[in-house]
């Protein structure tokens, strides 16, 4: 059985990752490419690395060329998929990269990203605990699925067990975040020169501005926390692909190290992409280049009275392109590991 | 139809991505991996990146444990698998990835290397072009295969087919390599610590010096060449794989552009793993990061009366450890792109 | 006035950057060099970048050898430098690079370090507020200073302002720094390779075991906190330089911004290295690149109720050897600044 | 004495080496920084790296702000410095660290540039071997400065000792360059993306089109070259400065390497600021970053019949900000030397 697809943003890091992604997988089929200012160019040309899709050539990005297609990925800037959609069947399944279909509360779209509110499509994190159960229950059959903000499903996947089971206070949660560019996609701006990166640590979206803390916050409700607060800082580093998310939390008082590690492990103990790590083992990134897995390693501070999570994930893989297909597996009822890769490239 | 499959040095980075590919190829199945002062460990805390193979646990480098399977992979130091091999089955596909068995002539080890001389196997870069073919054919059905040396079989792809058409002059050929660190394994030596690579282009082995050079001439002497000479200076920077050589040669008086381009295209228009690109592109090593593709990009620069070629190679994937699959599939009368990627890892 | 210099350990990254900025101090002469395995080398070919020092030569670490100078620093590895000081003369002014004389507490000596204990000298971070003024009165005339560690005064001069000031709380802050392999020195280990840390994001020291961990709680109690608390986090990141330290404090309830911003400003604002950027602005790690230069961005989480500070640091420069020459200026009566740099080597 | 400054396009990557140099330097003092998108800005929001410089406001370039300093630096986009000169007074020193007065050829700048010619200025590369001397000679008194190519230069540095001493043949040499992408300014380019350029090496302008090129022969003329033919090809590697040249050339028939080296070292003996590396050594890129410093390693390769030459250099230091500080001492009659280090910042 093979599904038609559609990618649109083909051009972009997301779009050229989906690619990958999907030239890899057994059940689906990229019959068209779609772009705006490459629209017209060949793809190899544009994403040089895709050779086994040389054959394609980008076209516009409109609903007629996404049209009867069995699945559309979008991969396209935030606030331009909303608009598009509405004009796609709704037996087709459509998956969005991007932000638009992301946040249930207006409130907090209108406060992070503004502009039109489009609604929220089935949050796109399988492995995400939520009450009686995870987060895949919901994709099952979905055809509107909004894959994760990369930063967000990470911290997301790394605090969710620990609230959940009750051991960590889901207030004053810390995260800071070392991140590659590329989540910053081709956009041309200063800050994301090679120059200004590289040999260089730099910090944005300082101070509880950064747009993915209230998906982190949602995520965090459905674990089952009321009113979740996270310190959130994103660091950008010389590296091109990658989060390493340091995430921490208060121990609710008298719990053991051993119910914290539990917590976690019981949680994941059957998951294909997402791993906890042994005691002192913690991941790094290059572990997870390029692969389908987000890593998690566990401490307990007791003399701070902190759990501390460090989590690994490629940010255009597990955090983008990979959970994306995840989805897609689970909502046409393929085995959910179709097509996507555990191992990293690493070195 | 699946084959056992034992990997010798399995704790090293050539180790590690054979794994890597093996992993995801449908017809291998491995069963041992080995190492030397690692065994005993678990795999997956000597390569975390593998999470396929947690099975697994390193055991001992020796002909017992190497013994039983159809196929063996040896990642060892250079002058480690001579010994070793003389024990293992003549019916055993035995490929070795080190240099130990890929001269053709004594005085060269003697002169290059030292030490004992283990004679020669059959050399693995399938797509060489060699007198009547190419080394294609000298592999099927072969049961010693050494797989070639990354920047060796590197600048041989990207000068052997002007030499076979006879539009270059084989002496006198300039290559200069940008190469990340990762070719020299996990030796623990000054020069490979990140704080001397990072931010840092560092030229190694000047003068002709490198051990590749006497296995690039018999390549081109392949080829035709009767005695190619070139000077080949390797530079490393920082990038953890890859290579981008960019070798010169000067042209035949009265070849005309075409005819140069020609015989690269000719030469390689029906390979799936090297590729000529198009006039005025040249190729990145992201473009083949974790990819078995050779990308070559070709210029004619006739005010100076060379022809430039460009060529991206990982070095530990088409560089080794794919070809080193390439050439089992060939060996074993697989299909010779099974279970080898043709995509790189972008951005 | 020339102050004769000695600098033992001067074939390390700690010892060749005292002898970068020491080859432009105008009153310091540096007559002797000092090292271990590398003794008997000209510094040039240990230390290829500084070039103005090409006609010194590396003689052993002795007593002897350093005997005779106005000024010793010292750049060894931990647990090297107290037994050798004992016996330099009192009036030699010795400046230690390393953790043997930092802490006060000899039971956090044990539980951190372990080994002979040597006691503690003055502690080199001239700006670090304390009771009554700043650690600057107590390096005035002192002869046995201990320059800093280098994540430990970035985290220090980071929350030192807002806990003697009482607008943050003093226990439950969390520092998780992004920095460069650089602070490990020249250490052969698989961890410190450039194949290991390009590309990637690598965590260490997780869970409160950091040795720098005591040597903050030390600065903050100077600051006025009965029983400061912290979770640490380093992450390796691929930049061979540089601190960025992101920490983060709970907001003393009732206090408003304004006067978390005063907190900083006020305790710097007459400081030549010491820098509180503008409402809104965040340093990088490049802008401090080679300089002896501390720069702090700040913010209020009202949402989580924390104070964020981003701190940028040259490990190499102000966060060691920069900082031991600052001491050694105020120590010998010289103007603080003298050959100290501002500027940053960027891009 | 002080010489008052002015530096034009003060905002990007030139100019701020310009202005972290002059920062040190004891004889000039910056008055004046000009811009164009950011006039009006402070000058410390948008080099945050000049914190002693923190004073001084971007002002637009034009004219009448660049009049009235003794000494006017331009680091402007090719084209931009030719109309703007001609209004500067005839007693001012004019340094160009762009094109716009490099090229004594018409031609040449019209098949490499295009657009208005505005005619050479003295070319500021101090130690070029020139006929009868060096170029320094040409330096002292000068109003119109040329800062030279940073690649072009290097080049030149690498190969005119061979030439003027009749030991290498002045065609058919070819140079390979790993290049920083600081060299490409602050252009929002795609290229110049940090996710383009992080882990990969990137090859551009192959066969024979840069616009180096026509510089480097007309300063291989100077050195006796009559038709000087180079094949030159840069390639970007991940660091944000820094450029290792590696340039090799034919040895004359009968030249020992005996003589080879006496040609370099004599060339070079006397200068501060370009090094001959001993026999067997050869510099990297991290030895000279941030200093104004040339060094040059040198091998024969006798197999190959050709000298190989390997030259560090900092692109934006001894490549353009350090080399046309350097030509103003000379041209006001300074010491040569006044304001530049030798030393680099490594690691």
């Amino acid at each position: 059985m093979s599904f038609s697809v559609a990618v649109a943003g083909a051009s972009g890091y997301a779009g050229g990752e989906l690619l990958r992604l999907l030239a890899g997988h057994p059940d689906f089929e990229v019959r068209t490419v779609t772009a705006h200012s490459n629209a017209g160019q060949r793809l190899i040309d544009v994403q040089p690395h895709l050779r086994s899709l040389a054959h394609l050539t980008l076209v516009d990005t409109t609903p007629e060329t996404l049209a009867g297609h069995d699945v559309v990925f979008l991969a396209l800037p935030h606030g331009a998929s909303g608009a598009l959609t509405a004009h796609l069947p709704a037996d087709t399944l459509v998956v969005d990269c991007g932000a638009d279909h992301r946040l249930e509360s207006e409130t907090d779209w209108a406060a992070f990203y503004g502009g039109d509110y489009f609604g929220a499509w089935t949050y796109g994190v399988p492995e995400l605990p939520v009450a009686g159960g995870t987060q895949r229950a919901r994709l099952a059959g979905s055809r509107r699925i909004a894959a994760p903000g990369c930063n967000a499903s990470t911290v997301a996947l790394a605090l969710a067990p620990g609230i959940r089971a009750g051991v960590i206070e889901p207030d004053d949660l810390v995260a800071v975040l070392a991140v590659g560019p590329s989540g910053a996609g081709k956009s041309l701006k200063l800050p994301n020169l090679a120059s200004e990166i590289l040999g260089s640590a730099n910090p944005y979206a300082v101070g509880g501005v950064h747009r993915h803390i209230p998906e982190i916050q949602q995520s965090l409700r459905w674990a089952g926390a009321a009113h979740p607060t996270i310190s959130f800082t994103p660091v950008i580093v010389p590296m091109s692909r990658g989060i390493l998310c340091t995430a921490t939390a208060r121990l609710v008082p008298g719990t053991s190290a051993a119910a914290v590690r539990a917590a976690w492990e019981q949680t994941y103990s059957d998951e294909p992409f997402v791993h906890v790590l042994p005691e002192g083992r913690f991941p790094r990134t290059a572990d997870v280049l390029g692969a389908n897995t987000a890593l998690i390693g566990l401490a307990v501070d007791e003399a701070v009275g902190r759990v501390v999570t460090i989590t690994a994930v490629d940010n255009l893989t597990k955090g983008t392109a990979g959970a994306a297909i995840q989805c897609a597996n689970l909502a046409l009822g393929l085995p959910e590991t179709t097509g996507l890769c555990t191992n990293g490239v690493a070195p």
